[in-house]
């Protein structure tokens, strides 16, 4: 790392528990008022002022704002923001087939995006396309290279966060893949690796809708079927690595066997790879997503029952997760958003009859993530890394 | 309120949020240096102290312990403890057939303890007997009455905490009790109402297995089979007011119905109700409980199948919230853990086959909980609405 972030960095990683979360405050809050971080941290505003006096100075956080021309309601509150690019973070999305990078200011706006195909799925190959993948979007930042401040990659499946130890990764085919710490020494930086479905949770949380809600869900519905919790002011990372696994739910017939080996997972029938083989098989010849999803909007029956049955089962276990947790929203994304059109009534159908009480008026947002996003989900893991 | 009891408590609500969190703090960790109280609430020494000077001076702190008599580790470090006679606090279990109730000091240790039987389960006959049941319990507090501070209810199904609701109970057969209005009014004094479960959780997190732990689960399984969550440093409390209904994940049968009305739920199979059922109908003759546990116990083909299906999807569904949540530990409770044994073997065989991953990792502790240990939780609700 270089000086011009390494100082920041320093300054950000040795700092108080309280500078930290006024730190953290003002990230996700800008432009904020010194009053509402006294609000949101439970701290003095005297020890506000304390904590932002170093980071003004460090040039991470602008405090010459005049609080009219950002819209703040009532007097002059003194308010506070993050300066965006003081700091840059790289996030990277792992694909079977594919890598999508974007560097990122603080506040996960995109300055560098690039969308590498991968030509082999082994860890050694990945690692390497990985490392390339940085340097050229390094490159592409041109002045702000300097600021690099951390790296995160997604992916997959079941991820150890601590360790960085992908342990199984079903989609890419890994088992006990020490991501972290190849990336790491072949970088020369920390890299933060994280379940990718609880980093778009985290990037939903820090910059997206989680910030209006006190507690929300992330599912996502297409090759996989994952989720992230966000409770009581945190994602939810499992005290052994696992959590959010609701695409293996056993809510399907056991005589579904799903790709992780399991019986009667919600993937055995939800994923789109089980429903391509459902409608396939159907046909007796081998068809592709967009010929499935042709079929169904043209009517065929044997799609259309294989799109009701996964709708009726990701419906069931959106809400086992609503009884379970109850939160106050449920964000639906991924790929298979984009012909959400086949899922909704029946998906509706099954969380309204299986919803315990008042955990049926959960709000659901259908929000279609484009694949730059699940980046942007890697890069909030990285920022977060920094104060966390 | 009288004054004792009553001065003490204003200057709880009026704290400033550090002074809760320290106060918090000790009242479960005594004793406790006031390094160890600035290292849990991330506050400065400085700021630890000012809080706790008035609570001394209200004696609800005592600062006059000697370190080393209390097993604190190295040298001498100021440590304080809650005054634990300092205020008491009544729980009661609201069940269709009885009351328990007990009075407690801060800590939930008993210091009187009653267990009417109620003629009806109608709302108004409840409230009376709740009633009964406070002053009886206040009259055999002797000298402590004065101290009384708060009351915490808690009854199974679908409660609404901030309001003090009973949304729907379908073991009490209630639907929009309003029952903590009702008894504020009665008693003349804030009656906090909680579902069951969550209080018997919170029970768990403030003065049980769950202080010792980051996260942890609680299920309870018998006349109904619920569950509480402990993530992130709090109890989920659910958005909507409903969380942790482990009863109602779809995970048998459509063709069972449960007392809810809805279809697959797992007490439609595992709640003790179902498993007599089964077995009644199979031998032709109503049966009770004990009846149906003595023929398991004599190795009746009829019995065994209903334990070891009712085990089977308790099994399933702890693994499905083992999936979504990732608890370090998992506490089984409830009055069907003193025949344990019928449950185990097929139990833990579920969860193994369907927990994903290192989810698998996440210990399961079975705790005896006595009918008193319920209305402890209700106690430790109140206790925390002193607090909160």
């Amino acid at each position: 790392m270089n000086n011009e972030a390494s100082s920041r960095v320093s300054l950000l990683r040795s700092s108080s528990d309280a500078a930290t979360r006024v730190f953290a405050t003002i990230l996700t809050r800008s432009p904020i008022s010194r009053a509402d971080v006294a609000r949101f941290t439970g701290l003095s505003q005297a020890a506000v002022t304390k904590a932002v006096t170093p980071l003004v100075a460090a040039g991470l956080i602008d405090d010459t704002l005049d609080s009219r021309r950002h819209g703040l309601p009532g007097r002059p509150a003194s308010p506070v923001a993050v300066v965006p690019d003081a700091l840059i973070a790289i996030g990277i999305k792992v694909n079977p087939d594919e890598l999508v990078g974007v560097a990122c200011d603080l506040t996960t706006r995109v300055i560098a995006s690039q969308q590498p195909s991968l030509s082999s799925n082994e860890p050694a190959a990945v690692i390497d396309a990985i490392v390339d993948l940085v340097r050229s979007l390094e490159d592409e930042l041109d002045g702000l290279g300097n600021r690099l401040a951390s790296i995160g990659v997604s992916v997959s499946g079941d991820v150890d966060t601590s360790t960085g130890v992908v342990r199984e990764s079903t989609h890419m085919g890994w088992t006990d893949v020490h991501l972290g710490t190849e990336l790491a020494s072949r970088l020369g930086q920390l890299v933060v690796v994280e379940n990718d479905v609880r980093a778009l949770t985290i990037g939903e949380h820090w910059f997206g809708v989680g910030l209006g809600t006190a507690s929300f869900a992330m599912v996502t519905i297409g090759r996989g079927i994952g989720s992230g919790l966000h409770l009581n002011g945190e994602v939810v990372e499992g005290a052994y690595g696992v959590a959010g696994e609701i695409g293996h739910l056993p809510l399907t017939s056991p005589d579904k066997i799903c790709a992780c080996g399991r019986r009667g997972c919600v993937e055995a029938v939800a994923a789109t790879a089980a429903i391509v083989a459902t409608v396939s098989a159907a046909h007796g010849r081998p068809l592709t997503v967009e010929d499935v999803v042709a079929l169904a909007h043209a009517g065929d029956p044997a799609a259309t029952a294989a799109f009701n049955e996964a709708a009726t089962v990701i419906g069931t276990a959106i809400a086992s997760l609503v009884n379970l947790v109850g939160p106050e929203v449920v964000i639906i994304g991924g790929e298979a958003v984009s012909n959400f059109d086949l899922f909704e009534e029946r998906l509706l159908a099954a969380f309204a009859e299986h919803a315990f009480g008042t955990a049926g008026r959960c709000r659901m947002i259908v929000r279609p993530h484009t694949f730059e996003d699940w980046a942007r989900g890697a890069a909030a893991t990285a920022i977060r890394s920094l104060v966390a």
